[in-house]
């Protein structure tokens, strides 16, 4: 049977192995939210990278630049890892470079698996039957927040966790742990993430609607899958 | 208002500030479980050591010797980690140098904190009224396995916030995880533990009875707490 594990931090990822199998990064609040909806709403590939300085190069070579740091727009750029700003702006066909503070950083740590995609709550669906039409075992990937653990992540993990059961095998007590707190809290995710200290971080600087936003389930039917260091949707 | 963090990995260690604090280190398979019983059963006081080495050098200047590596008792020992096993052994006023996978080595990383302290379900009530009486803020430090996340020490650290709430102020997204998982569980702490990898691993040894003694509260009314690098009861 195939295997599911949840690493719960970028600072864990040395815990699992990843060769052979499909890790899917989760970084809800906000960059894989960001991700889905750049690509539904028009963005042809986006190139995920780490620092500030690598997404400006990309710039230069006509990307559209997106940066984000500490939940705020990079200054000097006018879009960073909001889902809304991305729909909103339509890049039409672009391709988009970006950088944020937890997402970029996780996609980078798992390369060494058989291949890397990108979850979020806005489309959970599309990932789980992209997960049950593969063939691989699965390790999900929280990137958390700073290197440490946070709800909103695992919340998602938990959710991939229960929709894959029981075609798979739940191999670590960390997707046990995700599975059970995601269904403590199904019934009501934005309630559990406005206790979060993410929540409260973010709240600060106005960003609600994103947050509500990232916490609904199935706007989009894509997977950004990440290829040859671009990120595409497969549908 | 005081504060209560878990830090669910000694890899995460990085991300709290200890100063000033009380560091509650859990390993309830099997070290701080093992710690309180030995305790409890006439040792005077036990020195956490590293390696399986420097515990040889304490031993060698009188010390009785504890070795626990991969669940085992080290060859060469009498006894490793289990509490009932130093139960039986009834120490009567020994010094004993213990080493064991993961709880020594949490308590080590531990050391920035104010004061450090072991808990377990089995001294759960104690390590409860030990943090109410003192006046610092808490993190809640599990031992978990090679690094890894796990779920006894996780369920462990939520119970303690449980009984904390509301004098503290949960100021971490791991500390509301842990009590959420707790309240799940909690009229079936061993039937959670029996899902786990780490009963599974251990069960190969054939040390249930350890187990399911580990998972029982309040047997013992004390403390352990480091004092110049032993830890010793306080009731």
């Amino acid at each position: 049977m195939r295997t599911i594990e949840v690493c719960l931090s970028p600072a864990l990822i040395g815990c699992y192995s990843l060769q052979g199998k499909t890790a899917v990064v989760i970084d809800v609040l906000r960059a894989t939210s960001a991700m889905a909806a750049a690509l539904a709403s028009g963005v042809k590939a986006i190139r995920p990278v780490a620092t500030v300085d690598e997404c400006l190069e990309w710039v230069a070579q006509g990307y559209e630049g997106a940066a984000e740091r500490e939940g705020q727009v990079v200054a000097g750029f006018s879009i960073g890892n909001s889902p809304l700003a991305f729909i909103k702006a339509g890049y039409q066909d672009a391709l988009v470079a970006l950088t944020t503070t937890n997402g970029t950083k996780a996609m980078k740590l798992s390369h060494d698996a058989a291949e890397i995609i990108a979850g979020a709550f806005v489309n959970l669906e599309a990932v789980v039957q992209y997960l049950q039409r593969g063939e691989r075992s699965v390790v999900l990937v929280c990137a958390g927040w700073k290197d440490n653990f946070n709800l909103e992540d695992t919340l998602f993990a938990g959710a991939v966790v229960h929709a894959l059961t029981p075609s798979f095998e739940k191999a670590d007590d960390a997707s046990l742990a995700s599975e059970a707190l995601y269904l403590q809290h199904a019934t009501n995710l934005m309630g559990a993430i406005e206790q979060s200290s993410h929540f409260r971080r973010l709240a600060k600087l106005g960003i609600e609607d994103d947050i509500r936003f990232c916490m609904q389930t199935n706007h989009f039917d894509l997977v950004p899958v990440l290829k040859d260091g671009l990120l595409i949707a497969e549908r």
